[in-house]
């Protein structure tokens, strides 16, 4: 169910600037977009669609968008003011191949697209569609995953307590990966209880998932990941295993994932994708 | 008019960075916002919506994106990687204040944040206002804006031809001041012939506004300007006044003011207001 979607989508994104107009813009933001990954945000996407009794098509310029806010705050992390990353999925990063100007144009000219695409295939087309893509933008934006990047690098000079630690986490990677579960959900008019428990299960998913992360920074190598690692520990960053080690992180991964798994137990939905999914994340390699 | 129409967008920006929640990036969002300027675009959202019957205070909101919009590609626009300026408005520029990482991202919260507002007060409320959002977020981005900055990038590096230079200006400038007008038409219904006809007189204005730009950057002062001047012959980048000399290009700069007033003569609007706006570019000196 996974490799389907992940192919599905990276057919979409190759589909999607293949019929875009050739220029130096279109192909460093092509580029970023085809270097693969889990396909995520896009994938939950789908299977939000499907939980929520959508058609699974309607939702394809929906997982594009989410990739595509995804891929830009990526791009723009990489840059040498911020993290100064040289590899991403194995691949030189865009700044690398593109330069730094091209690289900050890039990030933008995703972001904004992500938008257009919202507000073309949803926004004009029902009021449901436009308020899906207004709870996108916000879990993108101030609020959300932009301040959960501040946050981050405010966790770089200091040891940060737990619950900084899960707001910054919650804010950085959980609104966005929630968004593209409760997104669907608004546009199939979900009752509210449904909205609420979906996005609740989101942030706990993404919570997960960044305490994987911080485990694998610390347990896996450059080649599995296909990104710099060891990073977090040798900057002194607030980790989940800086503070706790890697057996207790484990066992707080394995809790909120137990967690995830109750919230799914209550949606009188068909979760079962969903609940794969969440325990397939907590023993991924990369 | 146009002291009044600044002076409710300085308030309206003051005001809303006030309501905000207060920390790093919203700080740093409102330290650029609030550093004054012409307050071009948005002011333009405010004459066009009474050009066509609208109700000024229902598009304040999106005169706010629109400076957003603007605001955050000058924050990018001037970092080290970009044109490396110091100086913005008389003050220093986003990034010398608050670093560079920052800076990238209080610019991505203001791309976004130009689109929750958006979506928010017209996207979600009605059909024409989503047709708005998307029209703003179409100038801004791939098509429009960002790819008139990749093409000023490349203009940097060689001697761009005539059209080559009208193109960039067009997409760097004119795009996004066309939609300040455009967008409001959208909004309150205008016929097509009306809105084709507001854009392309948006389009010119920006390109008068344009060559008068690159006019006052060689024979004004960083006093007046509040901002680096010189720079453009220094680095043998591509300008009206490089190809074609100061008197020249005041000519030009004429011309393409008398076809601005031209375009808006065959509205049956009244019209004045934005004829008298366009006549005052002409003899701007900062």
């Amino acid at each position: 169910m996974i490799s389907r979607n992940k192919a599905i989508i990276d057919d979409l994104i190759l589909n999607y600037f293949r019929s875009l107009p050739e220029n130096k813009l279109t192909e460093s933001m092509a580029y970023s977009m085809n270097l693969g990954g889990k396909r995520l945000r896009p994938s939950l996407v789908l299977l939000s669609s499907r939980l929520f009794g959508g058609e699974e098509k309607e939702v394809y310029p929906m997982a594009l968008a989410m990739e595509m806010i995804h891929t830009y705050s990526l791009i723009h992390d990489d840059l040498p003011a911020m993290d100064d990353d040289d590899l991403r999925r194995g691949k030189p990063t865009n700044h690398k191949v593109f330069g730094e100007a091209s690289a900050i144009l890039a990030g933008d000219a995703l972001l904004n697209e992500a938008f257009t695409i919202l507000l073309a295939n949803y926004g004009v087309k029902s009021r449901e569609g436009a308020e899906a893509a207004l709870f996108i933008s916000r879990a993108a934006g101030r609020e959300g995953m932009i301040l959960g990047q501040v946050h981050d690098l405010e966790n770089e000079k200091k040891r940060a307590t737990l619950e900084e630690l899960v707001e910054c986490h919650n804010k950085k990677t959980g609104e966005l990966i929630a968004a593209s579960l409760t997104a669907p959900a608004i546009l199939y008019r979900a009752e509210k209880d449904e909205v609420d428990k979906i996005h609740t299960f989101g942030i706990q998913l993404g919570l997960a998932f960044q305490i994987q992360d911080d485990i694998l920074d610390r347990t896996s190598t450059k080649e599995v990941l296909g990104k710099s690692i060891g990073k977090d520990g040798a900057s002194g960053k607030s980790t989940y295993v800086e503070l706790f080690g890697i057996e207790k992180s484990r066992e707080m991964a394995r809790e909120v994932t137990d967690s995830c798994l109750e919230i799914l137990s209550t949606l009188d939905r068909d979760t079962r994708e969903l609940a794969e999914l969440t325990s397939l994340l907590l023993n991924r390699t990369y």
